[in-house]
């Protein structure tokens, strides 16, 4: 009989991620994910549709810390502020220290794998989606909608990549203020090739 | 015996989109687009190697047209320029007016099908990166090289979408330079939500 196991969904997840490190994505099944935990592949299947659900789950509250942000920023606040503090905010609540070694571990598997790096750009794709929606829905028109949530999205992939770097200290948040910094200076056009 | 079938490419390419866009691409074999053209299936797999590739064909070419521009640049330019000035070469050499009919109808088939539509995002996923590694090349320091290709391909995809709309008539290296102008005013702040 199935029964409520307190944590499953954690240690699931846990077990997952360290027999993809371990083994590799494709040669890990979802029976030996269970396994390793000691609860069933059934149990397995009622957290998690299948093991790459395992690296996806929650994708819907992620998306929805960034489009909350985008509907509770200031009123009448420039365009791309709106978006940089959705982005501060999904970083504070999303993205804390403790969670970087999870996303580094995260982020070694995908990278390995073409499928689920094609997965993670489908999840920028619709986050960069998502965010436009929340700004049309305060009003802001096409084409600025769009370019401040996809500049906005660039600057999160950006500024991920740079935080869950193996000697990276700095809170994502702060990373995040570089790097719009540096979209700034890029579009103004006092960046200057060097060669 | 296999023989050489003067434009067939470009027959059985017009000869696919037509079907797609009458009977949706699910229901379109590669066989049905041999057979409206006289040619045989066998022809069809010599020039595609699914009914997919007759939409993503020459994607190879379509990359080639922005690197070696980035490639071919001045000096100690600004990377804003560097990019701006890929965009206007592959507008003009890939995207003049002729196409115009041809890109609209590709797209409405696009749109009607989340799988092209995915595969549509990669595309400009891997159009990103071969434009960060030109960049690279040049001498472009990340962060800068990655915000920049992803600005560019920013743009890129929303000057297209307007270029493709119905009743617009002007030129896509036209609609860019409007589109890069609408990213500046937004990153130094110049862009207000209305609401």
């Amino acid at each position: 009989m199935a029964r409520w196991e307190p944590g499953a969904q954690e240690r699931l997840r846990a077990a997952a991620l360290t027999l993809f490190a371990e083994r590799g994505y494709e040669s890990t099944t979802a029976a030996e994910i269970a396994e390793s935990t000691g609860l069933t592949e059934r149990t397995f299947f009622r957290h998690f549709t299948d093991k790459r659900e395992v690296l996806f789950h929650g994708q819907d509250l992620f998306q929805a810390t960034f489009t909350d942000a985008v509907t509770a920023a200031p009123e009448n606040a420039p365009v791309v502020e709106v978006v940089r503090f959705a982005l501060r905010s999904a970083a504070e609540q999303f993205f804390p220290d403790e969670r970087r070694p999870y996303s580094r571990l995260r982020q070694t598997i995908i990278t390995a794998n073409v499928a689920l790096q094609e997965r993670e750009s489908l999840k920028m794709a619709w986050l960069a989606g998502a965010i436009a929606t929340a700004l049309r829905e305060r009003g802001v028109r096409e084409p600025q909608a769009t370019l401040a949530a996809q500049s906005a999205v660039t600057v999160f992939v950006v500024a991920f990549d740079r935080w869950i770097a193996p000697t990276e200290t700095r809170a994502l948040a702060d990373i995040e203020t570089e790097i719009w910094d540096e979209l700034r200076s890029l579009t103004t056009g006092s960046l200057t090739t060097p060669a």
